[in-house]
Order: C-alpha cells, then structure tokens, then sequence
C-alpha cells in the first residue's frame, strides 16, 4: 500500500506522500473552491439526484476538486428550496454521489472537502435552526452553546458534510452594522469563551475528527467588527493594539482551542486587506501564535486584491504569499500555475498551502473509510429552545411581568407577534410551513386556561402604513396586558438582489439587517413608533418584545421591555415562558443598547478618559452590557481575591429561583499602556433558589498580570460604583 | 564677555555654555510652565501693573521662569476683559515689567519665554480676530493666509509677546467634534499647505526670529481629530497607517517649513497618550522626522500620566523620557530634580530639553537685546474680512442669490442675523461694544439705496422658544427676499463652567461648540428648525446662511444655502457682500457635509471599497467636500502631464468673473497598501473674468510615487467622473 493511503502511517508522512506524486496542476486543483455547491447536482425526475456539466467541468479542469461549497445550502440566494434541494433524508446520498465522481476524476483519488454554512445550525434543509450568535452571547452559557454546536456539527457530518463555516471572530463594536446578529457581543473576553466551546463542542479532540464532529472555519480573521461607520467590509482603520485587545482574543482562544480553519475577513487591518495581510495571516497567526491550520479566503476576496496588484493573477499570488490556502469562489486562484510560472509564487510555497488542505482530509478520514455518516443526532430542537430562553433578555420592567394571575385578558400586536419567519435570523435555509413557534402560537398555548387571548399585527415591519394601529389600539385598550412584539429583521426573500458573494445588495421587502443590510439610524420602521404610542397612550399595561439582529433605538414607555434577538424558530415559546414567568428572563446583555445612532461607539470598555458627554446627549448606553433584570433579586458579597481566583457570595433575596450571572470587571492600575475603564475577565451564571445563597468562584486568565482592580457586579454599569478589590499579579 | 551672553557666539556654544553653568534646579525651572499668566499681575488704581506674590513665588521656587503662559489671555476663563487686562497699548509694558522680573530672579539672567493663544488671530484685548481654522481652510488659499499668520505673529511681538500657540494639525474626521473648528478641514494635504503657509507666515525664514516674527507651536501632535465619538481628548483607536495617511501630513509639513515647536495631544495614539508616546515624539518626531524643535505637553497632560505611572513624579520622568520638554500648568514637571536623584530620569535628557528651552531664547534674540518690541502692524482688519469673504461658501442656489435688482424688501431674520458674538468662534478675546459687523448691519450698509431691510431674531441660537417666530414669519411674508442666519456658537460666557484646562465643562447659554462641547446630534437649536420651515412656506425666496462650527445638519429647502463658518468680527460684510453679489462666494468645502449624523463618517477620501450604503440612507455626504457654487461656471479641458505637472485650461464660461479652486486628485492604481478612492494632490484658485479662459499648471508633491490616476474637478465628488489622465511616477 501506497504511504498515503496507508491509514496505519503518520499522518505528516501520508501528506507528504501524496503531495510528491501530485501534479502542478493537481496541486492548484487542491487550493480551489469555485463552485457555488447548488450547481454541482440537480433533481432528477423521480426525485433523485444528478451531477451538473458544471461539476464536470470543474472536475476536470484540475483534475479533481480541492473544495465544495455548499452543496447543502439552500436560501433566496442559492434558489434551493424545498423540492429541489437535499434535505434531511437524502443529504447524505447527493454528498456520497459527488464524492465518488470528484475520487474517480481524481488520478490519485483524492476526495473533496465538503464546506458548508453553520452559522447558527446548518444552514441546510431540515437543517435545525439556532438562535444567532448575538443571541447565544446573551445567555453568557458556553456550556450550553458548546452542546448546541456539538448538535450542529453532528447534523452537518449525518448528511455527509465535512467542514463548518461559522461567524464566531467579529465583535459587534457598531451595531450599524447588518451582521452585528453573527457577533457573539462587544466583549473581547465573552466571544473568547464561546468560541473556545465552539470549537470544543464541534470539533472535540485529538488530531482524527471522529465521525460526528466537524473542523470549524472560524469567521472572520480579523476586525471585521471594526469597520468604519459599521460598514459592510469597509475599511477597518483601526491599531494593531485595538486590534490585539478587542478583535484578535476571541480567534486566539479559538486557535488554542484547535480550531482546524480560519477564514480570512474582507476588511483591510492597517491598509491591507486580510487575504493580503502577510503580517496578520503569516506573521501573527502561524509564526507568533503557532497555528497550524488552514487559512480560507472570503468569497471573492482573493480577486479585489487586484485593485490594487494590476490583475487577478497577482492577486492570487499576494493572497496565496500572505497566507491564504484556500480560495472561495476566485478566479485568481485558477491561475497559480501561471502565477508559478512567472516566479511570483515560489513552488514550495504552493506546497505548503496544498499540505495544509490534505491534512484536513486525513484528519476527517477522507481516504480512509467509505464515507459512511454518522447517524443523526437528536434533540436539536430542544437545545435551539434552551439557548433562545436563556437569551430572552429583561431590561426594563415596573411589574408588568411576570403576567400576573389576575391579567385575562392579553392582546397580543405587533408584526413579530404571530410570524417565526423572522425570528430567524440571515444565513438560514427554508422552513417547513408550521415550523417553530410564534409568541402568539406559544402564548395560546401556554397562557392559563381562561385567558382569552385576541390579536392584531397593528403594522409591518417596514414602511409607514397605519391603517393597522387602530385595530390593535381597541385590542389593548379591551385587555388587561398588551404585548407587543416589535422588531427588525433579516430574512431573506425570493425579492432581495444579491451579490456575488451573496450578500444583499438591494434589500426588499422587510429585511433591515443582515449580511450587506447596514442600517445607519438604528430605527425600526416607522410605523412601529407610532403602533408602540397608540398602544402605550391606551394606558393598558404593556410589555414590548423586540425581535432583532441588532440593538434598535426604541424609546421606554412600555412597562416592561425585553428583546431576544432572533431567538430562532422555537423563540416564541422561549418568550411566552418568561412573560408568563413560567421561566427566568435569563438573558444579559451582550452589547450596549445606544440612545441614539448619533452617540455611538458607547461600547462599555472604552478607554479610561475623563471625557463627560456630548452637550446635547448622554455618552453613556440606554442599556448597559451585561445589563438584564431578573424576576427575584441578588445580593453580593463583598469579594476576595486568592492568587488568581476571586471569591464572591451571592444570595436570592427575592421570592423565586432565579440565575444571576456574576460578572468580574477588571481596571488596571499601573499600566504601561493606557487602560480601558473595565474590562470582563470572568463570568459564571448561578442559578439559585429564593433565599438560597452560594459562594462562587471564578478563576482569572492566565495571563493576567500587573496591578489591577476587581469589581464583582450585575453589569458593566453597576461594576463602575461597585466595592473593588486589589490583586497584585506583578513579578 | 561670558560665551552664552555673546551675540557673537554660535548659537549652540551659548546654549552649551549657559547649560553647563545651571544647577539642578534651575534647569527644572526652565521646563516648567505652571502658572495662568493672569496670575501675574493685577491692575493698579492709577491704570499701570504690579506683579502678584504668586508670580513672586513661582519665580523664587526655581530661581527664574522658563515660560509664562496666557500674560495677555483675556476670556471669560481667566476672567480677564476690558479694563483688568493688558490692551494693544499696555501689553508691551506688561510684558517689559515681568521680563525684568524674571531676569533679576535669575541667577544667570535667564528670560522667560511668553506663550500665547494665537488660535485666529492673538486671543487678546484688542488683538486682530481672524475667521477660525475652518473658515481659512474654506479659503484655499494659504498665501492670503500666510500674510493673515504673519500679522497675527507681528501683533503678538508688537505686544511683547514670544511665541505662538495655533491649531493646525488637527484633521476634521467627526464633526461631532467641538474643536472641528479649530481643524483646516478633514484633508491632510489642505491642512499641510496651510499649516506650511502658517508656519512661513509667523516665524519668517533663518535661525533667528525677526522681530515681528513669532516662533509657532503647532497644535496638537497628534491624531487629535481621530478620536472615537468626536469625543473630546478621548481615545483614538486608529492604526499607524491611517495615522501616517491622514493625521500626520500637516505635521510633517509643518516641521519641513520649520516649525519651532509641537504641542503633544490630549489623546492616545496606539494605546498612549501622546505627552507619554515615545513612539511618536522622539522615534517618528525627532530621529525619523529629525525635528530639532520643542515639545510642549498639552495643558496638564502630564499630570494625567500618573493614572497608568502610580503618582505624578513618574508621571513626570515619562513625558520627559518620552520627549516632552515643556509642560503646562503640571506638578508632574516640578518633581524632575526627585526624578533625576530617584533615577527615573537621566541628567543628560534633562539637559537635552533644556537645551531646546534655551535654544528658542537664543533663536528670539532675548538675550541680547533690550526688548524693544516692534511696531504694532496694520491692516487686520483688511486681512480677517479678506479671509472671510474668501471663506463664504455658496452650497445651494436656484438663482436666489445674487440678490436681483428687482428686490426692494429684504428681511433679514435668524438668531445669528444682528449680532457678532456668535461669528468669532472659540479662543476668542472679548471685542470691544461696535467691533465687526453683524449681517443686518452689513445690509443695511451695502444694499442699494431704496431696498427696505427690516429684523427680526425669530428665535434663540438654543432652545424650543418659538415666541418670535410669527414676527419673523410675517417680514418674510412682506419681503421679496428673506435671508435667514442661522448657526451654532463658541461664545463663551461668564456662566460657563470650565476644566482646570480651560475646556468648557457645562455648557450653559447658547455654546453649542467649541473645546469641550461635542455634539452627537449635529442639530441646530430646535427653534432654529421651526423658523427655518415658517420663513420657507411663506414663500418668499429665502437665503439661508449659516454661521457655525462645524457642519450641522439643516435640510436644503431654502432657495440658496451658505455657510460661512466662524467668519471673524467683520464677517457679517463678507456675507453681505456675497449676498448682494458685490463679493463672489469664493469658499470650498474643507469638510464634507453630512446628512445626519447616523451617517458619520462622511469624508471623501476613506478607502476604496465597494461599500454601497445603509439601507435606510446614503453613505455619501450631502455636500462633497471642496464643493461650492460660484456666481458665474467654469469648464475644464482635459488635463494632461508633464513629468510631476498636471495642466489644464479654464474657461469662466458665465457672465460674470469667478474664482475657480482647481483641484488635483489622486487615485492610486498599483499600490502595495489599499489606496483610497481619492486623494486631493494639488489645488490652485484662480480667479477669470467672464469668458476669460487660462491654463494652469499644477505641481505635484515629489515624495508621490507609482502608477497613478489623476482627476481634476472642482469638488471631490465631481473629481468621481471627471476624466482621468494616467501617470506613471514608477522608477
């Protein structure tokens, strides 16, 4: 047996092995995902599947196919709907038909890499739906993320998928900015941790994925939450300190978590685009931080290099020399041969970058077994449920909720209240009619018997049409509680133009957020203002619910305030259940929640300057990060410190179990660069019974050194006056 | 003769000599610059000076005064006005009566220097007020604001005065900024040419000052404008790339023209702030740049070093490590001889900024002559309304202006319509009752006999009041014409509560910008919104001008919209020269107007993305930077190159002469960093009679390099598709 196909051989050998027989051209084939998957396969009559021409070609072109991208995916942009694309019953059958015609194109039988879309659960039919990343950081639970992603990569190998791209790096730091949704939150140190239990949960241990865990793509190496005016792959113009201190942490843990792939962003760092960024890609990533992994452009980012190389031959190789392996959709790529050819790509270089994407085959067991998926997992959707209720996040309420016992009446209004559609979220595949749940299907269901229950959408989501409000108005004004369920949202639709990389480019119809989906006013639509006026002026207590990728500018004047993000499909019933009370709002706040888009940034961990405010506006966030009420009350103790641990007592002084997430703020003292106000360095939820009271203990990063300050709080506002404790870390 | 009181003497032995005979403390002494200069004297009942025991005891402290700053500063901060402070005809004598002070308290006979505000103009009684920095940057025209700069420098010596605090550096990125008034403009090639011109302007050429020529300290290095928010002294977060791009220019332009001194920023660069950034004063500044000037700290920007050093003598050792050499109002500065014998600092950098304290003496001649002051120049007030009406910038014009023969009714309405306290912006001395010329006064001057002109104020500057808007509403409904005059305000008043550095604290009364008064929302007073509306729907054709700080946001509804920033105490007859056509507009953008301030950042030259928009506004500005309308409308041949020269014709192809600003951008084709979209490289006005035509030639900078594309229009946005002409500046 030949080393490679040897499955008993290292495997460095088995990569260098088959790397000395592999052709120049063969090679090139290796660092080339072109195709859009949809493409590669089409239905057949009877239902099955056949391969395209276009597959065929590309196949042949290099001499096999190095990557696939979504093969699975399905959205208005893709086409692929339910009927024409694989769904949960026959994934598997449409990956195992293209693999074997990609081995038998193959001269040396060298499989594909199947790459899919697992933003927030495959984004694939039948695929199960998680809340979105902003959401997941609002439960500040990486346990709990890290068994939904663990589901997620389990659902994704069942079908014969292999790799999973998944939005993890960005910090949301300007919520104008549509994908300010994929951002796990503002927090360097949050987005840390649940990248870290992402990559545990989806790829497990050891050097051989096992059958049901998947190599993550980590999205998107680097800053691309730092975007000037919160735009779309714009230009980034911020330091590399910046850059180390708040975007860089969150793919440093995931680099030393093993992440087996990073994706290289759109947005320049420090004038260079990052597929061009030899001191980010190269310099940073593989050399200071040891990574190992393979690097993967953004869609078509390899190609604008040539704006400024002169041509997308150059471009390839300045994306290639700076780090990139692997290509998405370019041109540029298709001609390193040529690029080899004119010496501006050193042979050795190629190799490596071809090494790398092999290893990746090896790892998965590519060539060592009949790709036989594993089977697949259950319980999605009780995981999607319990990550959107612990996400459902309370930031104002004088009493309305709890709903009270005597409340029986409940009129449920406003154009998120009876539609899961856009609870969703971007990057999702077409529902199933009568998928998921509404908060008026839940509140239905679950409201006590008795409660007579009357709905009106009041408005659309878009667009200045009142001639709802007034039915809504006479709902709330004959209720005891109206509950109204306001947002934005990022759903794609048949409507929307999109580009070639499929981002939105002309967003139709209601979508206000999303990938392309830039929303400088931060406002819902108008006549949301005025439903949520009419409601409020009928004087029936009212609960306002906000449905959304980002945070919106909504005024106060309800008697209780939540959002949930997209909460997923099931969100619905995860809201129900807090406003019932029959569970905890147990959501913080992963973001500041600005007055005003004119305000902005008023992320928490600004540096520590005297600045005061703006003469005609608070500097300060409505809502502070890591802000979310509860239905009982905590007390904290005063904290201790014992070498790197810190100490605290926490007590339910309310009526009822609650979880109170215990957030540990750090202000440096002596500093050889200047300080931020605070920083989150620890976190952990508690769940306790009324009265109950318990000692937490939380262990500060390793690396923390120098003089600094603890403050132990509720959130990053009520850190600022909370009772500090000194822990010297120097020497 | 001892060699340091020779004139004879090389420059650098008389410094050497005077050092090697210094003790300890008296070196300390000449880095200090501690006390408000109003301190130091106080009026006597029959109208001469005396000296304070507190200058007494500054002086005594460290035997001698290394610089005094604010002797003539007269605002509402200090307290000093009309009558308390020293005059055009005192001043000198002041200044002689501290002088001999200071010197007889010196061992060695050492002069103090006197530092002073000389924003626009001397900020003293009866000094020349010019239009702010953003009104000379709406010019274009730096050698009409050299000789603006060498009157001020002339007036400031006349007055026994040394040396020259100005703005200069700062860039305007956020015009939420309070001090975007004291920025050229948010272009850093505009902002080189004219702090080039500035610094020629005051100091003269050679080593030793003339005596009407004033050693600069350019204001502030660096990055000032780039701070997050537009908040003031607040972290920047941008790289040193952008830093070197946009914010740097001017500096290094300014230090080529040879500029005497820096003064170090406020705010942070690259996680330091600048009096403590090493990086930026001695490694760019002095061994990159081999600037051999001064380093002055900002106004306690020392003390504020001991947040990260622990207490204010470390504080102390790390501005002057860093490269400060003269500190302002600190205590941190005070503890250098504690510093030097704790070992924070070495004897010899101590040495190295005295030299350069001592060095500027020398270069001004106070050593050797009896400071005779030099005559008092004429011809400012010439100057500043030539600045002014050089500054007016027609935006918006359906043929409104110039007002037409036929007008015989003009109402002239606004808060800003009748009054001059408003014009002057910030760092501005009280004006004596009858200075300058409001617009109504203008008016009534200049219009044709016959033309009835009446007032009203309509409403306040701030404040929802909308009482006088029916009187205001009703001479416009009796007019043929409205001009309406609206704006912002720097003024401040004896309400306002200030830092301990001078910033405004709690903006009171009608301050609107200014240092310390950021504004997020970029709006006028809210009556000023309602009037504007009321004047518009009588009907009457109505020309707004506005009179402000920065841009705000005001909608286009009126027939003809201008801005002519702070324009000086006798702006008022520079826009009322324009308005009636007796004038041109001959202003340019130096700023990008926006839309709203969800929109920001708004300026032209970000990086070449594909960037499309928000999905609820434009991206773009509502005005283009470098545009203005003229009276008359020019046509551009097409350019052509020779060399490092770009020549185009001009034809003034209307019925009336004009002014044209021809302006060069750039756009760079093969680049090793992500280009811009446009840069401006070169401008030059020219002023054509009507169906006057003439070719003008421009030169580029040397340091430009590569392939390159040219583009010359008259607005930045035109330059969009102006014809392109390619130069290869390879090799």
């Amino acid at each position: 047996m030949t080393t490679y196909r040897d499955p008993a051989a290292p495997l460095d050998a088995r990569v260098q092995d088959l790397l000395a027989r592999m052709t120049l051209r063969e090679k090139v084939g290796q660092l080339n995902q072109r195709m859009y998957g949809w493409d590669a396969y089409r239905r057949t009559p009877d239902g099955g599947f056949e391969l395209t021409d276009a597959l065929r070609a590309e196949t042949e072109r290099f001499a096999g196919l190095g990557a696939l991208y979504g093969l699975q995916r399905a959205d208005a942009w893709s086409g692929v709907e339910h009927g024409s694309g694989p769904g949960a019953e026959d994934a598997a059958e449409l990956a195992d038909l293209v693999q074997r015609h990609v081995v038998e194109s193959s001269r040396l039988g060298i499989p594909a890499l199947f790459v899919e879309e697992v933003p927030h659960g495959l984004m694939a039919l039948d695929g199960t739906v998680l809340p979105v990343n902003l959401a997941v950081g609002a439960t500040w639970d990486p346990e709990l993320y890290g068994r939904a992603a663990a589901h997620a990569a389990a659902e994704l190998r069942a079908r014969g998928g292999h790799v999973a791209l998944v939005s993890a790096l960005d910090i949301a730091r300007d919520p104008r900015w549509g994908r300010t949704e994929e951002c796990f939150g503002e927090d360097p140190y949050l987005a840390a941790r649940l990248t870290e239990a992402l990559v545990r949960g989806m790829q497990g241990a050891g050097e051989l994925f096992a059958p049901d865990k998947a190599p993550v793509v980590l999205k998107h190496f680097a800053g691309q939450g730092a975007t000037v005016g919160g735009r779309n792959s714009a230009e980034s113009e911020l330091g590399l300190r910046e850059l180390h201190e708040i975007h860089l942490p969150a793919a440093r843990a995931g680099v030393r978590a093993g992440a087996a792939a990073v994706m290289a962003a759109y947005n320049e760092v420090d004038g260079m685009p990052c597929s061009g960024n030899r001191a980010l890609l190269t310099e940073l990533l593989r050399e200071e931080w040891g990574f190992e992994g393979l690097v993967m452009a953004d869609g078509l980012a390899v190609d604008r290099l040539a704006r400024i190389t002169g041509d997308k031959v150059s471009a390839g190789a300045l994306a290639l020399n700076s780090g990139v392996d692997l290509s998405l959709w370019d041109e540029g790529f298709t001609h390193l041969e040529e690029a080899v050819e004119r010496g501006l790509v050193k042979e050795t270089v190629l190799d490596a970058a071809v090494a790398r994407v092999l290893r990746l085959k090896f790892r998965l067991g590519l060539f060592d077994r009949q790709q036989k998926p594993s089977a697949a997992p259950t319980g999605g959707r009780t995981l999607s449920l319990d990550l959107a209720r612990a996400a459902v996040t309370l930031l104002a309420n004088d009493g309305t909720l709890p709903v009270d016992a005597r409340v029986s009446r409940i009129a449920v209004l406003g154009p998120q209240s009876a539609i899961t559609a856009h609870q969703l979220g971007d990057y999702t595949a077409p529902q199933p009619p009568g998928t998921g749940s509404s908060v008026l299907d839940a509140l239905r269901r679950l409201a006590p018997p008795g409660v007579d229950i009357r709905h009106a959408r009041g408005c659309a989501l878009t667009g200045d049409d009142l001639s709802g409000v007034p039915e809504a108005v006479a709902a709330a004004a004959a209720s005891d509680l109206a509950v109204l369920v306001l947002g934005g949202s990022s759903a794609r639709t048949p409507d929307t133009d999109f580009a070639a990389n499929g981002a939105a480019v002309n967003a139709v119809s209601e979508m206000t957020c999303g990938e392309g989906v830039d929303l400088a006013g931060l406002r819902l639509g108008g006549a949301q203002y005025a439903l949520l006026d009419a409601v409020v002026a009928t004087g029936t207590p009212t609960a306002v619910v906000l449905i959304q990728g980002r945070p919106h500018v909504v005024p106060d004047t309800a008697g209780a305030l939540l959002t949930a993000w997209y909460p997923g499909p099931w969100g619905g019933e995860a809201i129900a259940e807090v406003l019932l009370g029959l569970a905890e709002p147990g959501g913080r706040l992963p973001v500041s929640v600005p007055r005003s888009a004119a305000q902005l940034p008023v992320y928490y961990n600004h540096k520590d300057t005297e600045y005061g405010g703006y003469v005609d506006a608070d500097a300060g966030p409505r809502f502070s990060f890591g802000h979310g009420l509860s239905y009982t009350s905590f007390a904290y103790g005063p904290p201790s410190t014992h070498g790197r641990t810190v100490t605290v007592d926490v007590t339910n002084t309310g009526e009822r179990y609650g979880r109170s997430v215990v957030q540990v703020y750090l202000r440096r003292l002596i500093a050889t660069t200047w300080p931020r106000t605070l920083e989150l360095c620890a976190f952990e939820g508690v769940g306790l019974a009324a009265g109950e009271r318990r000692t937490v203990t939380l262990t500060l990063d390793g690396e923390l050194t120098g003089l600094v300050e603890l403050r132990v709080a509720e959130s990053a506002r009520a850190a600022l006056t909370a009772v500090p404790v000194r822990l010297d870390l120097r020497s």
